[in-house]
């Protein structure tokens, strides 16, 4: 049975997406998959590419443009393009007979099964997310949203969607009175708005297995005395996520997972 | 044509040999390899297992059994047994016909293609090998070895044996002389006998390529002036040696490149 991926991005990002697929490919030899890419302003050689590159690893790529005439009610917000609401808005723009999809960020590798994530029961949750857990990011994050009382923060970088549900009970209207209210609070939108309106119609996944933060490390092994070192990591953990500034695919980057992320590189962009 | 590979080991290391195996059959999928494995204790149904690990590879193994009577008069140092001498004594072992062969140590990765090193020209030198050239190990080893005012220090991991040349010219007495001599002084016997015998006689090879010392990885960048990052280890070094005590298949290794490794461990030996 085939998967379906959710991606939103422009040309920036189409090198560590081809990274971030590859992997994906690489550890579900026996799976079809169907990309899924929201975009605005991807030139058309850019997608040709893109369709080749994922059409010569046997999956289909279905590239969605959202015309400029969409959104023209939303507040934006700094320097954020309207591109911020792809993703909590995807399920207007996806095939209606598609009933969930998994959303991926570019910045992620995959090194396992994701199946057992995407066959994750929803039942009536819109979204599934990992609460990334690190106390001093949680006050920060709690910090700048203290009115809503966050019952926790859900990292958006890999969200299994609902879309059935979400056709159902996510209001557009409803997210553009947020962000117009929220304006100068808001720091990271997409995010802010999902946990900040949808927090409690999340299921929790596993960040260790689903949304590992690879600037980490230490602090997952110590926490959990042990347990989730390079081994667990490499052998357990499904999805990889390199938060934060600092990417992989830019020069002066190190930590742990540099060479692994080095190695899909070259095997998805060879010399 | 093939590609012939010596290794000489035992049982506690079948688990990184096999490491090492699998990403050198990864990064050369159109050669097939004849690996030599000289022995004196692996057990045969561990000989049977990686007979079948090799083969369902594609490739093929011969291993060869050195009898406990050989090296009877040799000399022997400190907690070193015989198998000291099966590196440098190798040709005494392998079919005649054998003109050379890559002898690889257990603790590498393969990362790129190594037939250029295979095809080096040997001309009437006994060896190729890489110097290993950072200022404190060299003063370390000259310190060590000092009567013998080594031109170079050569790391004995990656070896490319010009067989031929060996039958006529390394003399076994020569070697036991020398060792029952410098007992006392030797610290790894078979590199120190390489270097004290043999250095003028050892084509130098590029240690960045062939025989990268994971421990330096901020030594290689900055004495390249950045040249030798991440990018270029994974897309131009060929060999990467996990020289030293400290193991990637041991716990509490780490390093910038314990997940590239723990990754080819996966691949070697899944769940």
């Amino acid at each position: 049975m085939s998967v379906s991926i959710l991606v939103t991005l422009n040309s920036n990002y189409l090198h560590p997406l081809k990274v971030m697929l590859k992997s994906l490919f690489l550890q579900h030899p026996e799976t079809p998959f169907a990309v899924y890419l929201l975009h605005s302003s991807i030139r058309p050689e850019e997608l040709a590419e893109l369709n080749r590159y994922i059409g010569g690893h046997g999956h289909e790529l279905f590239a969605i443009r959202v015309e400029s005439g969409y959104f023209a009610e939303a507040p934006v917000v700094k320097h954020y393009s309207k591109e911020m609401y792809y993703r909590i808005l995807a399920f207007r723009f996806l095939p209606p007979e598609l009933d969930k999809i998994l959303y991926l960020d570019p910045d992620l590798l995959i090194l396992n099964d994701i199946r057992p994530l995407y066959e994750t029961e929803l039942g009536g949750h819109l979204f599934a997310a990992a609460y990334h857990d690190r106390i001093p990011l949680t006050e920060l994050n709690r910090l700048r949203l203290k009115a809503q009382e966050l019952p926790a923060y859900y990292n958006s970088g890999v969200l299994l969607m609902n879309l059935r549900r979400q056709r159902e009970a996510v209001r557009e209207e409803e997210i553009f009175a947020y962000v117009k209210e929220n304006k100068k609070r808001l720091i990271l939108p997409d995010q802010d708005v999902l946990n900040a309106l949808y927090s409690t119609s999340i299921r929790d996944l596993d960040e260790v297995r689903y949304n590992y933060d690879a600037r980490f490390y230490r602090y997952y092994k110590l926490a959990s005395g042990g347990k989730v070192d390079m081994d667990f990591v490499v052998r357990q953990t499904a999805i990889l996520h390199f938060c934060g500034k600092r990417k992989p695919w830019l020069k002066n980057y190190s930590g742990p997972f540099h060479s692994l992320y080095k190695h899909y590189e070259k095997l998805a962009v060879p010399d």
